[in-house]
Formats: C-alpha cells, structure tokens, sequence
C-alpha cells in the first residue's frame, strides 16, 4: 500500500512536534508538508534540534502548501484557526484530524461562549466525530473529520466511562480533580509557564470554568444519559508530561467495580485497568500512547475514586491522533504507537 | 526574660532542620541541646553545611543530652519514639511539642490500628492538646504537652474548619485531594523518594488508607460535632516544599462563603483569605509560616472548592510548632516567624 | 536614626522582588516607591501574592515616582535604561545603585560592543564604583553611584581574588566554567525560558561570548595587574535559584592555597572558605547573601580548582546591593542580611 | 535468522532497566533470562510498572538462570560483581557486554587501586575490548568480551577524540568539566540522591578523583600517544538523564576545527556534529543513542570549547550496550536503535 500522504498544520507546539515525532517513526505514513507561519521557511531541525538527522524538510508558509493533495492534514494550530480552513479541504476530498477544540463542542453556542466568537462553521460540527477510539471506534473509522479529544477530557473520560456506561454512578456530583505537566499549556511565551515561576511550586487554576469542561460534561453526559452534575478542578504540576486525573463518584458498596473496568477495557489495546490496590504514576506512561487506571474504594466510604495517567502529549493529542488516523485508514490500531514508555 | 531553653530531639530529618534554621532567628529561644543518635558527636554544620557560620554545636546522642534542664524539648523523631520519652520530660517539669504522630490521636485504639503497636503512655493523650492555634489557641497556650499538627491534616482543617464550624457543609462526603512536595515523606533512604523515581512524575498513594486520615477526622467530627463521611486521597508532587489541598463539600446555593471565611479568619496572622476568584500558589508561602485559601463555587453545581495551601515545613510543621511555643510561654505568637516567603 | 528612603525602579524582574523582599525586613531602610512602567497603578501584592499582608503599597508609573525625594535608588531595569534617569538624579543629590550593566565597565566603547548602543552618561563611568565590597569597601563607603556587579562575574571573581591578588596563577588561560538557574535568564516571555524548554535539560549557551565576559576580565586584570586570557562559558541549570562557578588556573605545586583563600576571606561576613576535600553546593546559600567556596588540587596535575556558589538573586543581585547600601550609609554590612539559608 | 537469546544480569538498575526497554523492541534480540538478587521471583512489570502489558517474565535468581545457554549476557551490576561470573560463563562459549567498570581498565593496579580490591580475573583485562565503538569497531565486531564506557568516558572521550588523533591539543591540560542528570548515580537508597537534595540544588563531587577520571585518562592517552594532563570534574544537576561535557584543551589559531570534527564523524550512526555557532542541549538526545558535539573558539583565546551531550542511560550505558551487541553479532550496527529522542 502506498503511504499514507499527512499534512500538519502547526507544526511549532507542542502537539505538533510529537505528531512529527509519531509520524516520523510511523510505518505507514510519510509526512507530506509542514505548515508554520510563524517558521516558514527555515528548516524543521534548526527549529528542533533533537530531530537532527531524521528529517530534511522546511516549514511551509499557510498559502505555499498544497494540503489538499494530501490524505489526511492535521490540525495542531491553536483554537479557533482549523475551522476556517477545514471546509476547504474537506470539499477537495481530504480528511481532516483537528487536535484543537474548533469540532469538539456539537453546540455551536457552546463554542461561541467559550471561546468567545462565532463558530466559522457550525454545519460540520454535526458530522464531526469525537476522536475517543474507546467510545467511538467505529465511527471514527468512517469519519471525514475527526475533533481530537482534549487532554484533560480524555484522562477523564476513561476514568468514568465503565461506570456511567454501566449505570453504577450514584446520584451526587462526579468531581474530577485533575493535575496536569505544563505542556498542557502550550509553547506560547507566557510568564507563568516560566521554569521559574513553575517549578517548585503547584496550583490550581480556572477552577470557575475551564474549556475543557463543557467537552467532558458533553462525553459524560452521552454516557450517562442524562445530564450529570460535573466538577472539574484544574491544576499544574512542575513537570514536562503527563495527565493525572482523581475522579470521586458514589457508588453502591456491593459491586465489583474491578470487574467491571476490567471487562469494559478488555481487549483496548491502551487501556491498561492496573490490579486492586495499586497507583499508576504519570511516568509509567510517558512518552507512550496509554492511560492506566486503577479503581479504589476508601474504607467507611460510599464513594469510588478512580486514578488515571496518561501523557497529555500522546494519548492526550498526538498520540491519540494517529490512533484516530489509524482507524480512519484501516491500519491497525497500534501502527506506529508501539514504543514503549520512558522510565526514569 | 531569660531565652526559653529549647531541646531538640530528631534534629537530622527535615522537621528538625527547618525547627533549627527558625529558632536560629528566634528573639526569645535558644537551642540548649540538639539530639541525633545517627550524628551523634558530628558538627551541626558538618551535617548541614547551609548552617556554617551560623552555629557552633555538635548533635549529642540521646542519653547524653541534659533534656530534663529544657524548658522545653520538640520531637522532631519518628512516629513512635517520643512516646517512650515524654512521661520522663515531662514528670521533670519540661513542656514538650511532638512533631510526630504519638500524641495526636486521642483513642489509643486507633493508634495502636494505624500505627501498628500499643501505645506506650495511653493515659497521656487526653492531656495532650492538638496544637493547631486557630482551632484551640487557649488550650495551647497552658499545654505541657502539645501534639504539632500533620502537614496535610493542617492544610485540609484549616480549609474546612469555617464550614464545619458553621454548621455549612451539606451532608455529602467531604472530599480532600491533597497533594504534597517531597519533603513530606522525610529524609529517608528510600528508593521511593529518589529524584530519579520522583521527579516528572506524578501519583497519588495510600488511597485505601494514610495515617493522616483518622487525625482529619477527628478534628473534622470535633467541629462538625458529628461523624463525617471523609474521603482523602494524598498525592506527591515533584517539588521539595508545598502542601496544595483541594477540598469538596456541599453547600447551599445562598450562603457568601467568602465572608463566612473571612471573618472566620479576621485575626488570625497566619492565615490569609484570599479574593474571591484567586488560586493560591504553594511558592507564595514557601519557607513562612502561612496559609493561604481561596473559596469557589463552580458554576452549575453544589459545590463548594476551597483550596488551601501550606508549606508543609513551616505552617505543616516546624513554623507551627514554634507558633504554638509561642503561645505556651506567652510570647507574642508571630515570634521569630515573620521572615517573607521566598519567591521565585 | 531615621530610615533611608528608598526607591525601586523595576520592581517587577526578579531582581526587583528580591529587592523587595530583603527591604522590607530591613531594620534601617524603607521602601518609599516602586516604580514599574508595566504594572504602574496595581498593588504590589496582586502582582507578587507571596507578598500579601507586607505590603501596601502600588507600582507607580515612571513619571508619578517622586525618585527625587529618595535618599538611595536601586534600579532593577533592564540593561540600557538606567543611564537615562541616573545623571538627573545623581544631580538632585539621589545616591545610586545599579543592579544592571549601565555602569560596569569603565570603557565606554566596550559598553557599545557588547550592549549595542551609544553609552548615554560615559562621564560618569569613571566615577562610578563597582559595588563589590571584597574588591573596594571603602570606595564603595562614599560612592555616589555603585554598580551593582553581574551574578556570575560575582561568583567567579570572587572564586579567583586571593589567587590574583597574590600573584598566584600561573601564565595560562583562566577558565571559568559557570553555571546558573533560570532566574538568571530574568522575568521576561521568551520561549527558551519555559519550564518546558528547560526542565530535564542542560546546555551551554553564548560560548563565543557572553556580556558578562568583559566585566569579568575587567576585574581580573585589574586584580591580576595585566591583561589575562579568560574562558569563560555560562550553562543554564534547571533549578530556579543559584550559580555554580568552576574556575580552573595553573599554579605551582608548593604553595598552600587553603590558607592563601582562608587568610583572604579571613573577617569577611558573606564569604565562607569551606574546609579541604569539601564542596559547595547551590542550596547551601538559596535566599542567603552568601558565597562560598571551596579549593580543590586534583592529584597529578598543576592545576587549582576553585569552587563557588552564591545565590544569584542574592549575593548575585539584590543582597548585593543592600550590602552596598549598607556600606553607603555607614551601617552595619550585615543589616538585613542575616536570614539563614532555606534548605531543603 | 534466529534471535540471539540475551540475558541480562542487574536488571533492577536503570542500565538494566533501559536495556530491558531497547532490547523489547530489537528486532533482532530476545531477553531469555533476567537476573535480581533482590527482585528474584517477582514479575518484572511488578517491579517495573512502566512495562506492564509488554514483558511476561520473572527476575530469576542469580543461582537458577541458565545463563550458559545464552548467546550474549550483559552485566548491569555493580562494579566488582561480573569479574566472578565472567570467566565461567566465556568458558561455556557466551559472549559478554559488561555495563559496569570491571573490565575497563587494563591495568589491575589501576583497578585495585579505584575499586579497594583485587581483580577477580586479572588475566582477561588484556582481551576485554573497551566498547566505544567510534574508537574501536572492528575489535569490537569479533570481541568475546566488551567492556562498556562508563557514561562520562563516553561523552568526554568523543568530545576529544579528533583533536587528540589529530595531534592538534596543545600541551596545556585538557579540561573535562562534567555534568550529570541523577540517574548516573543509579537506583541505590542513598539520601544524597532524594529529590529533596537534588532539586533545586547543583555541586561538584569528587573533585579529588572520580573513578571515570583513569578510564578517560587510560583512552585520551592512547588515542594521543602519550600521557596527557587531565583535570576531570563531575558535578551533579538536578535532572534524571544527560550528560553535558565541557572539554577545553589548547589549539593553535589556524585550525579548522569545525571541518575535523565533521571528517572524523562523517559516517558515524550516532555522533552528529552541529553547526558552526551551535550550542547542544541533553533533550536533543534524550532516550535516544545519540552523542551531538560542538566545537567553539572562543574570541580572544587560544583555546577550543568541545561541548558535548549524550543520553547517560542509552549512549552512556544501555544504548552503547546494544550498539556493541549489534557488532559483535553482524547486525547493522543502528538495529533497535533508530526511535527518535523525546522533546519536550
């Protein structure tokens, strides 16, 4: 079969360098252009020095790449900038991967009062596919554009989707309390995500609305069926990668819940459901497509809390992305997503 | 006056380093005597070199050490060994300030459950005081025994204790997601605790159970005036200093919590209420004596999120244990603790 | 005695905060305004919340500030800016110090090579004192205007004083192999300066020349009596405080160099010559305006390897400078100075 | 082909680990054995949660692996260990890397006189091959027994490597100043390697002798045809991998430095020579085999700056590991060796 022929489109963040990574190393895929307007023209390796010897290619301007000869183009631009170019591309026949959050809302209003304009193109957002292979593998198969889930709503959902899917979460509010590496937060040049103002310190932040909200209230909710009272708190923690989400739910004392993780992830070739007892570190997932999970219930409590890792670069967007590709273009699941997590 | 002469037992972890650099700068206190029996007969400054120039001492060994001619002695040891030690101090007339555990629980069954042995002076810990000052201040002040609050239990009641008090948290569970800096676990040789195992890494640990679970309780119970449903999950975090506690509770939608907190705080010189819409930063405390909070209520749910943070060091120990000497020897209670936290 | 009257022009940098912090707990010296074009009009503690409940005051924009009225002020701009705003004031009878580059190297043509512009004041570079106090106390005693010295020429010539001084290195090159946290780099947006770019990272940077290598050799040969071949090459350590200066000279085999450091130091209150074989590491100084050193002979070589660390924030900057304003108005060196280092 | 059954003996340490973690993916190798005194009977996935879902065996015990019946065992022990094992297991026809220093120094003074006690098997030295495979491959292709560089050896020696068979250093010392992320420490319970001392913190050590100092010594002079000054000194930063090394050594004025660099490494898999003006970062080369060097002149000075980065666990240890197993097996030399270094 010949490659799979991708474009990105914001190849300077933190998503896109990883997606450059993935792809790099990917069996079926070649890397057809970069777009960067902020790089254009000068060559991937002098802006990214550890990519050294492993590629030849120069950044395009946005108007000096041909995406629409391309496969696939994902998107790895910041919020609010695919939506005007994926109508385009989509008419030319080419599928799209958006790792922004412009096709991730199904509420054009929603969009609009989160990220404070109008939505360019609210009739794609009923056919965009939300990107979770784990609650929609076989609609992401056939998808022409596919919302990449956000980092702290795919920690998240994973957490609690065995439980709301089975019906087991009692009636108060689900709190997910998550902590996350301060790539999260992009590469944009912002004083607070200065080493000096990071490290050796924790915070949390946004705990009155965060964007992310709305997108797992939106998953959530589908899966429960109804609409579940949801708090999400934020935070930072000093380090590159990884997403660790604690998640609080009530539940009835006589189920197994164990189990039930366990056989709603059997066969998931990324969800690792840890035994009984255990605590999974962000570490243990690094540098890996994997979420690991482990469910506890507190003695003399009626609640369960659920812990679950993943790296927010890989699982959490970039990763995540060529999972979505490799369903959108019958590979198998793992191409390209094999290399193992890196320990210390 | 005369200096209050102050002993030191377990002067080489990280309680007993921080006790020392304060007392150091202490108008009212000097360090009659310092007590390691791992360093014993070394230099002070030999074992911690960021103290050259500043003391003269040698650690002396614990039956060396002229205890009984202190006005006061703080153990800074491991859980358990104070215990063996304060009915001999104290029937000599010494007042003591546990940094560890020993005196904290009031029922000696619980601590027999989480500390694994029988405790050894059960009928001392009705007499012991729990020397957090903003819950019980003029107990303190005529103590000869005060148990020095855990770190997490001092973040997670100081960020609860407003509610309790007044009757406002809702009948769910209360939950404190706590996350705190290395230094907490000690100065140990543990694999555990390496900078290669912790460092870009985070975890949460003990969810089925940490010791200071039944010391929140019971200080929780005690305000409530009731049992309460608590769920506490401890979390560590790749930094040295800093505890950050997120606390979950139910609350009616009409109350002004932010003023339900200030005016519970109006006063007190060590906790700082923050504006409404802020997030406290565990640097903003670091090596002070403090602790800052900040109260939301996330929009669409029930809940309140009070965020508090500590330096686990200051305010999580040795700074409180020094503020509650203070008070036992009627010294003015910001003595020798208003040095600014060190930021960045 | 009333209180100098200080100002702060940029406060915002870190130099400024830490100026801040040393000064507010000065026993003879009062901040009467801060001036940041930045943050003119916001409270002092909404910008730097680790300062909350010490401090009342507002940033004040460039043209509100009566500097005039000041009996000393400290300016904590970037390069460049200071010499526009000194001269007037050196004329109201304002002293000065200069925590950036303005004013440290005599030759004003050096200034143009290394800062890229025209010198504003180059007539009162000769009068300009270089404020480090182990150099030149007393002309720093009466100086109207002292130039604060760089963080790393700090460390270095104070690494290789006793050694030039005495005449002891022998004709080949001095290299000095320098290392600092990110503070150094300032408070600044630039993208190399994230945590996500710096942490689990090391590198070298500015090897063909770094602005700090002209004041460096301008001290050493002025020490040394001749020009001296000087390499030096700056590295950025992930941690946020403290420089680390490796320094390599020839010496001959003979001389005892632990008492040539020792007698050099001997009375000196922030330098501290530790005993044979030891090593000084960065923490033992954090927040403390210390320097201390260390001096090693590898066997089977002719070489002297000195060691020192300082805070650069410290000792490297603001503690600096309040030494030199103590020296300036006749108090004792060591006011304000006192706290200890925080470690862990 | 068949794969070449491997054993590894020390898997618990981090060369072990990450040997465990490239060899996983080696299209060439299997792991039929891996050896712990101290996790004997334990998955290794209990031990190592990173690898769970990709590695089924048990640690086995030193007396029950069948380490006879592999092709090839690597040691990843501690110093001392494989010089008793190695003669017995070369006698039943198995090949051997040695990861630690047993077999390094030729010299059996030399080893008694670094590691306080006599060689086990002196009379093997003069056979053992030093495994740097840029300063030795063909001895490597046909060695029975490899000595594996120590990760500073690796980074210094590259660093020096064409200047010294060039002829180009002058006669002044070469200067090796070192740094290195924790994990060169290894995984021991040591409290000098808690993240508590680590971070935040920087020092040199061993400034008086470091063991790498006669294994760096032993090749500089080799490659320069006499004994050659060495000042080495290590430093420690707040990290877990990476090596920088900062050699200076004396040239003459004329050299093109940059162009021997390029020819001595044009062809070299791993070894990439940057740019003119560039300075190399440990991230760039982090988990991946990769040495990157610079070479600066600094202006005004008769000296050359080689800086160089490497991985400590992968080209400084494990990496290096497999490289030389390709050799000595026929294979192409970058099999298993080709995934990309991870940035952020």
């Amino acid at each position: 079969m010949d490659r799979i022929r991708v474009g990105i489109v914001g190849g300077t963040g933190y998503g896109g360098m990883e997606l450059v990574r993935l792809l790099l190393d990917h069996p079926a895929a070649e890397i057809a252009c970069l777009v960067s307007r902020s790089e254009a023209g000068r060559r991937v390796d002098a802006v990214f020095p550890h990519l050294r010897g492993r590629i030849e290619q120069t950044f395009q301007g946005p108007d000096d790449a041909d995406l629409a000869a391309c496969d696939l183009v994902f998107f790895a631009t910041p919020n609010g900038v695919a939506m005007h170019q994926v109508p385009g591309l989509l008419a030319s026949g080419v599928r799209i991967i958006d790792l922004a959050a412009d096709f991730r809302l199904r509420d054009p209003a929603a969009w609009t009062q989160w990220y404070g304009e109008a939505h360019a193109c609210p009739e794609l957002l009923a056919d965009a596919i939300y990107g979770l292979p784990e609650l929609d593998r076989d609609a992401i198969r056939s998808a022409r554009l596919v919302a990449n889930p956000g980092c702290y709503p795919t920690a998240v959902i994973l957490a609690l989707l065995p439980l709301l899917r089975a019906g087991l979460a009692g009636p108060g509010a689900l709190i997910a309390d998550a902590k996350s590496g301060a790539s999260g937060a992009g590469r944009g040049a912002v004083v607070g995500n200065l080493l000096t103002e990071l490290s050796e310190n924790f915070r949390a932040y946004r705990v009155a609305g965060h964007r992310h909200l709305p997108e797992i209230r939106q998953a959530l909710d589908r899966l429960a069926g109804q609409a579940r009272e949801l708090v999400f708190v934020p935070h930072v923690v000093p380090m590159i990668r990884g997403i660790h989400a604690t998640c609080y739910a009530e539940v009835d004392a006589g189920i197994d819940l164990q189990a039930v993780y366990e056989d709603a992830y059997a066969g998931e070739p990324f969800v690792d459901v840890l035994a009984p007892g255990e605590h999974p570190e962000t570490r243990s997932v690094r540098g890996a497509n994997l979420c690991r999970i482990a469910v506890h219930r507190p003695p003399q409590t009626g609640r369960v809390v659920v812990l679950s890792v993943i790296d927010n670069l890989v699982k959490g967007a970039a990763g995540q992305a060529v999972q979505n590709m490799n369903l959108m273009f019958g590979l198998p699941e793992t191409s390209g997503l094999t290399s193992l997590p890196i320990a210390p």
